[in-house]
């Protein structure tokens, strides 16, 4: 196997057809405190990596449950996921319920803190240019992606939407964001990456809960 | 006349039902080098400000002179001008016809130096947050324009696009990049604030023109 990816929270090998991801201890965060829509490592916690993997599966497995086409294959160990390989898109695809986060910093005074959004939003992944917002047409012009994959990324993530906006609502909790990311694979869309604490926020009594407290809902 | 708003480039006074703007002669720019797509004052020129207003009184003709609907109503002398008073949607909206400026700094490597573009950028006109980059879900969801005023703003900036691409073609010049404003007035929109080298870049001999040098092509 082959490490094609060192990411900040997982190492991607290949294998054959396959992917194989390894998901690390590293907590994600904004100005060196712990957020999970943070987008730099500010520090480790043991059983992080396995937390975040039992919660991939299980949301991977919600969505392919309810017709959302992933990449998820199956889960190997504790710390290790087999997947289909895509050509991913380099595009995070934001679904944000309330104003939270990079939002608010953004668009300071205009926008209310938890103000209802309900709007799908995109950014360019790439760490260097600190993952910056694109409109469709210049996803479009840039050739990142056609309008036809940019509708059906809009469909599927207002359907996850749907999905998880009621998962949460039945544990009496509230999701606020998350991300998802698409690769293509035979001429179709695939949800890739993973679904996890790590790619989306959910409050409970006014707080964020971190990934281990969200493991505890899903179980 | 009450002064109503001092800014980079111009002060505004109220006049009743109208505005008037008075030109200054501040000259805009990037990272303390003069640069027409900058937004901060770097420094200042005799003339600059009653430049600006001859080639602002120029576009605004020709627009109107193109069924565009604009605010301006006369000049009063080389640094004022009388405009229609309107309700003013915080929006930049940028018509790029190739990659410039402050679109090769957002998402660097992925886009080629002029780069053919041919796209309507919304950002949202907030000095304090630098003017940040707005898609049109959020514009529409935060309550800054309806839909049907986006459609409106995007197809009246495509219409100018052609008209001032034609324009600068005909004086073997190319345009890259301009940005427009628009206000509401009884029920519909109007193309405000002003149309000169301050808001468009126009390149001749691989070079992009200062204010001074624009004019000379007007004229």
């Amino acid at each position: 196997m082959r490490l094609i990816y060192r990411g900040k929270t997982k190492d991607v090998y290949e294998d054959g057809d396959f992917l194989i991801f390894y998901f690390k201890d590293s907590l994600l965060g904004f100005n060196g405190e712990e957020d999970t829509g943070g987008n730099e490592v500010v520090g480790e916690r043991e059983g992080k990596g396995s937390a975040v993997l039992k919660q991939a599966e299980f949301f991977f497995k919600l969505l392919e449950k309810n017709g959302i086409k992933t990449h998820f294959v199956e889960r190997i160990d504790k710390r290790r996921a087999k997947f289909l390989k895509t050509e991913r898109i380099p595009l995070e695809v934001i679904y944000r319920f309330k104003a939270y986060g990079s939002f608010l910093r953004r668009y300071g005074e205009i926008v209310k803190p938890l103000q209802e959004l309900d709007i799908v939003e995109f950014t360019l992944k790439s760490d260097a240019l600190g993952d910056p917002l694109i409109c469709e047409e210049a996803i479009e012009k840039l050739g990142i992606a056609s309008r036809k994959e940019i509708e059906e990324m809009k469909k599927t993530t207002r359907k996850v939407a749907q999905i998880l906006g009621e998962f949460f609502r039945n544990k009496g909790l509230e999701i606020l964001d998350f991300k998802l990311e698409f690769g293509r694979r035979k001429g179709g869309l695939l949800v890739i990456d993973e679904i996890s604490g790590d790619t989306m926020r959910v409050k409970k009594d006014g707080r964020v809960l971190k990934q281990e407290e969200l493991l505890g809902v899903i179980g």
